[in-house]
């Protein structure tokens, strides 16, 4: 009896110290998110005011690329991927420094021209203050690598604007096939308070439109499944023209700023002869495909193809909202040779499956297609992202993921 | 490349098999629950047109624990635990006989009057089926226990009305703080599938009602914060009188026949002197409180009662429509004693947080709270979930689920 009371006693007290802990977290994480994506707003808007601003691309991403190098090189590379690194192998430690030059470093790279994400960053900014505030309060470092997940968590949920889809997120992506139970409850905690905090300063996020349900039948059902199955591969050739990417500029190795010259001459050429829409975060693009719009049929291939080069060559940023948006762009395609008359749908799911592959979290992705799309869609979302998820294998958009399962 | 391909080649093998067997098992599935399904309402009407039809509840204990002692030992007890024992012990091998035996034995106690689930009932039905199909099909170890997991999460899947909801309980619920990722996939199918067919039969769910938002406020945040740890200790007091059910009618070690005449005396007089509200499925108690109406004082302390009794003493069935009325009754009460305005948001956030507390399926739940309510109430569910899943510690209502993490 002593024993259980005891037990019960430690249970009540770790809530309350993790609620408080948590809240602390969610307050800094809205705060820093808020900040972060209100300049990038500020400054894209300035940038798009000037024609032919993505001639500025080499310039940009040289000052990028520089900014990394002298001031924060842990502030390199797509931010969710440098997350999980130090997760895993330094309990969660961050430089701090790392906040403020990879939030100047996105928004350069993002309002330039930059073909890159959004949520990395505020993945990151979001670890760095969860790093900072253990530093603080100086916690043993179980409780160090806890809190960074919560700011991990917390970031996701304040950048996608669905509080549980961010959260699970932040803790699906960080093992291959396991989720962290223990830091769930915080990193819910974290993830709320950071999203009522953003939506309290004014940040708006874009409701998905609703869409035209496929009708179930085995026909269609089998659809969904070569659809996942699409996405799956896609996100593998995504995977595989990342690291090529990062290979071919590492090569050019007679001076560090060549590469951020040669990748911001490369895009420029890509917005010239091809699109502009392939620039940038992408977000046009991505409402066009859930609306139910067509995209052009190269969409998936230029969009990899720039992120490849933006994140490879020296641009910061995160991989997030390019994944969104070729995952978008390959629904819209698969609608487009299979069933035209599901291009909102397969759009959506084509999106949320792509994540699940690229980043091997099928849970979160599924819970996202809920929060954003509404039930009805949910479980054909749901097995796309599940397909996509065991097609991609062993492989992953963020190299430091650990692997915790088989999956065939 | 040559590995690379055959790689691929067997992941899609794997995802095409693992389509096909699980849509024969959803298919299966749907057609045994929706047989189970309208049998018990049939039988419900027809029981409820006596008056006063819980007096035979002696008689009908003592038939339904006869048939479960005489014609399949294996359907004793709440059907879930028994299939959790049956994955984890025997690879998933279940008698077949177990599927009439359950369906009749639980049919007739709910009807006649006992306390207890039909969810269990369902993946011990769904589990049964599977384990009859592996056999037919004569594949190995390996499969047969995939093949069982799709079975319950496709008979949840069905019983919940929630595809999403009920697939993930069924791979959450075997181990605690652990997400069986390799069945997800075919466990999704099934459960799809499964939910179809008997919706195509004329299954239908009752709506939950939508109800009044708690406002994010520092204050409401700590009493959902505070409702969660409330229903953590009421899953406990829950497990433990269960227990102490199952001891004190073991005792009457005399006859077997002496535990159900008892049992079904002591519900007799509870119906009489009582209530009448807490015998059966009680799904009306349910909706009472979600639609914000109050419930009774003591509906959650004799609704357990009166299922301890049920369960304890021989009848069949499932805990979790139980869990759901106690987790309605619960919610409700803390709305009377600390803020009136949110009855019906605190029942709907009671209910599911009971199932997180009590079975260990904190995801489950929060996607649960996500299909059933909406994604506004969601985030405060799953925060409510979170910690009910804490406080429980590592108890748990299916005594058979493994323990696969921390807590604190």
């Amino acid at each position: 009896m002593q024993q259980h009371l005891t037990e019960q006693i430690t249970l009540f007290a770790s809530v309350l110290k993790w609620t408080f802990y948590a809240s602390l977290v969610g307050l800094l994480v809205g705060l820093g998110t808020t900040g972060f994506l209100k300049s990038l707003a500020w400054t894209t808007a300035y940038y798009a005011s000037y024609p032919d601003y993505y001639l500025f691309l080499p310039a940009t991403l040289l000052v990028c690329a520089a900014l990394v190098r002298w001031l924060a090189p842990d502030a390199a590379g797509h931010g969710t991927e440098k997350v999980i690194e130090a997760v895993h192998k330094r309990m969660g430690k961050i430089p701090l420094a790392v906040v403020p030059v990879k939030l100047v470093a996105t928004v350069l790279t993002l309002a330039g021209g930059g073909s890159a994400g959004k949520e990395g960053p505020c993945a990151q900014i979001g670890a760095g203050l969860a790093s900072g505030l253990a530093d603080l309060m100086r916690v043993e470092d179980r409780d160090r690598r806890k809190l960074v997940i919560c700011g991990i968590s917390a970031g996701f949920a304040t950048v996608f604007g669905t509080p549980i889809a961010g959260a699970l997120f932040g803790v699906e992506v960080l093992v291959l096939g396991q989720v962290f139970y223990d830091v769930l409850f915080p990193s819910f905690v974290a993830g709320i308070i950071g999203y009522h905090v953003a939506t309290s300063l004014g940040v708006s996020y874009p409701h998905a439109p609703s869409c035209l349900l496929p009708q179930l039948s085995s026909f269609s059902f089998l659809e969904i499944i070569l659809l996942g199955a699409v996405c799956g591969l896609v996100s593998l050739l995504l995977i595989e023209l990342m690291k090529f990417g990062h290979r071919s500029f590492e090569r050019l190795s007679w001076h560090w700023s060549l590469a951020p010259l040669l990748g911001g001459g490369i895009l420029i050429l890509i917005g010239t002869l091809v699109s502009t829409s392939y620039l940038g975060l992408g977000l046009e693009g991505i409402e066009t495909g859930l609306k139910g719009e067509l995209l052009p049929v190269g969409a998936t291939f230029w969009k990899s193809v720039t992120t490849s080069i933006t994140l490879g060559c020296g641009g910061s940023g995160g991989i997030l909202t390019p994944i969104f948006f070729i995952g978008t762009a390959t629904g819209n395609l698969f609608a487009q040779l299979v069933n035209p008359s599901y291009l909102a749908a397969f759009s959506c799911i084509g999106m949320v499956a792509l994540l699940a592959g690229s980043a091997n979290t099928p849970i979160a992705a599924s819970v996202m297609a809920m929060e954003l799309f509404g039930p009805q869609i949910a479980p054909f979302a749901a097995l796309a992202c599940m397909v996509s998820f065991l097609i991609v294998g062993y492989r992953s958009i963020y190299p430091s993921q650990l692997l915790g399962i088989q999956k065939s």
